[in-house]
């Protein structure tokens, strides 16, 4: 069966599930990982060790595929360019990505479109900084233009003083307005070469210390305007900036309205609740969108679908002791690990519930994500925050 | 994060699809494989190369695996036992096993436990083949005790005179009586060391020249009297026969009620509708029992399942062209492919379709199975045969 070779840049969970997805379609996803201990590198039979900062090594893994794709943005953009420009098939383009990998160009690309977006200037200068402050208000949001990820590479600071080691790093830096937002939302979609885009219920994502701990799928009690308006939204800028593979807009919901926040081109972790809980998962949709297959169905299989992400904990975690407790006490949640060594706060797993009411659909993803990371039982007093 | 190794024995598409699931335990399968080209050696990791007719390669595949289990019937009983003299985990065991591989051995069995069986009897010679006739009635059904699977080992016969040739050739034969089947029905259950048992809903399975074509999930038109019986029949026999793992109990349903056909102890054909069509399906199940971990809900995610398989055609078959086509034309369809080289009846995927009436659910698996082999979509003159 002579079925395309997909290869994928990065070795991490998102390319271990996508390997998981490509198996369906007759595929076995090809991954560039750096080590052995990489979470798809310990599930896939194609791998290929190197560095995603080599050309050497991107341009020999890309020999071969039909398509190379990302399961991160850290591939500098020359080095994308330059598979391109050796005849590869990369996908989401060179052009496309660097929207998601400089926050700067993202702002002002947006910005130029119309898109709604918090305030934001380049900052090179204290004066800089201290000018945007009076304009927009301290505290501020700065952030490194490119590189960050899970909260790295973002700061809340009070004053131009609190902001001066990061101004004199070197690095390129914006300035934000920290809108004042009610929640966060993420509007996740799928494009093909051919034009053909799939969007997904948008959904409501919640953050502690600026990772992402909760997804629940659909944004509960998002007004059908406010979710027409991300979808479309979602869809729109996929199109724009000329995306193919999965687009994830994470969003900023106001008082006024939408605003957004980030840009992601790749399965996101806004979008692991699609595994169980869409006819068509993110992962299974990005393989089928960048081997230009038509997309499939994007319908919810459950009223609600809440998918917590299972950080490590701080001491041994006996996962394996506490899986057979946490699928003794619910048969019904779907469980996720990476594959990973467990290090404190780091994303190592996650779980899915689904069900047919918010709140206890919501209370079983939590549960599930806290016993396996601390070994207790969610009671009234040690409760996830709300 | 310290999981334990899983080893299975076989390298095909009921190995492949093993692993996929497995993925999500934070596993990654150990498969013995014949060679790179098997559906599961393409896409797992942990391969080891070897034969499970050699209790060297056997020995060696299970060391340091927390539990060996198969992918097919064919490991010989005294190499398992082997394994399991070693000191190895082997689920399920070779006790068990025997049920599954030697048909006489099972027909005794299931009849000493009451069980309802065909009326059968061990041969051994002409004399013996024309008693069981007189009695029973011709044409009668000839089976190899070993060895056969997919139709394979199975004659039907109108007399001795015919069944010379198999009656000369030294196989362990039994007869059965040639059974006034209404249709053939699957009971496929779970069970775990600790004696958790989990049943799926009754499935209808089709068949056409002995190879399994087509599941439908809920078998349609069951009475609940008929489904209660097959389940706790599986049940029952799970727990008499000590089978660990999944068990497939295929039956036929008569006038008279529901006879025992074959058992198999591994994930089973009859079962792939799972993947999409239960929250937890039989592969993830078959990984969980095995380790003994508590057992998944098998509740249905849609009122209907109909998987089809894909059998392979005459001619190229251009999956990839074929695929693209499908898709566009069903964006609903799940489409499994097993990485397999395409040869004529050879299952090399299956297909499956949920929806909320049977006709035209069955109608789309029907028709994305038929679209796959042949490049022909299903009209009324080249429907396939009900």
């Amino acid at each position: 069966m002579d079925l395309p070779v997909v290869g994928m840049v990065g070795g991490g969970q998102l390319s271990r599930m996508t390997h998981q997805a490509a198996i369906a379609l007759g595929l076995s996803l090809r991954v560039l990982a750096d080590t052995g201990h990489d979470s798809a590198a310990l599930v896939a039979n194609n791998v290929v060790f190197g560095s995603h900062t080599s050309k050497e090594d991107l341009l020999a893994f890309a020999e071969g595929c039909e398509v190379v794709t990302f399961d991160h943005e850290h591939v500098p953009g020359d080095l994308i360019r330059a598979m391109e420009e050796a005849g590869h098939t990369v996908l989401p383009s060179s052009a496309a990505l660097l929207h998601a990998q400089d926050k700067l160009v993202m702002r002002e690309k947006l910005a130029a479109l119309g898109v709604p977006v918090p305030p934001f200037a380049s900052i090179t200068s204290r004066e800089d900084l201290e000018g945007f402050g009076a304009e927009h208000g301290w505290p501020l949001v700065l952030k490194a233009a490119t590189g960050g990820y899970d909260g790295k590479g973002v700061w809340i600071v009070d004053s131009a003083e609190e902001a001066a080691p990061v101004l004199g790093s070197g690095v390129r830096l914006l300035a934000e307005q920290k809108v004042p937002l009610q929640r966060e939302l993420a509007a996740v979609v799928a494009r093909s070469p051919y034009g053909q885009a799939a969007a997904w219920p948008v959904v409501e994502t919640v953050q502690s210390r600026g990772i992402c701990v909760e997804v629940v799928a659909p944004a509960p009690g998002l007004s059908d305007d406010l979710a027409v308006e991300a979808q479309g939204l979602a869809l729109r800028l996929a199109q724009e900036l000329g995306v193919v593979g999965v687009l994830a807009v994470e969003l900023f919901e106001t008082a006024d309205g939408i605003l957004v926040n980030e840009l992601a081109m790749r399965p996101h972790n806004s979008g692991h609740w699609t595994i169980e809980g869409a006819r068509t998962s993110q992962f299974e949709q990005h393989v089928r969108a960048v081997l230009d297959y038509p997309l499939g169905t994007t319908t919810l299989t459950a009223p609600v679908v809440v998918m917590a992400n299972l950080l490590g904990g701080d001491g041994d975690p006996e996962l394996d002791e506490r899986l057979h407790l946490l699928f003794a006490h619910d048969p019904s949640l779907k469980v996720h690990l990476y594959g990973k060594e467990v290090r404190p706060g780091r994303k190592i797993g996650h779980v899915t519930a689904l069900g047919d009411d918010l709140d206890p659909t919501r209370a079983r993803a939590q549960a599930g994500a806290h016993y396996l990371r601390t070994g207790q039982w969610l009671t009234p007093a040690n409760e996830a925050p709300k």
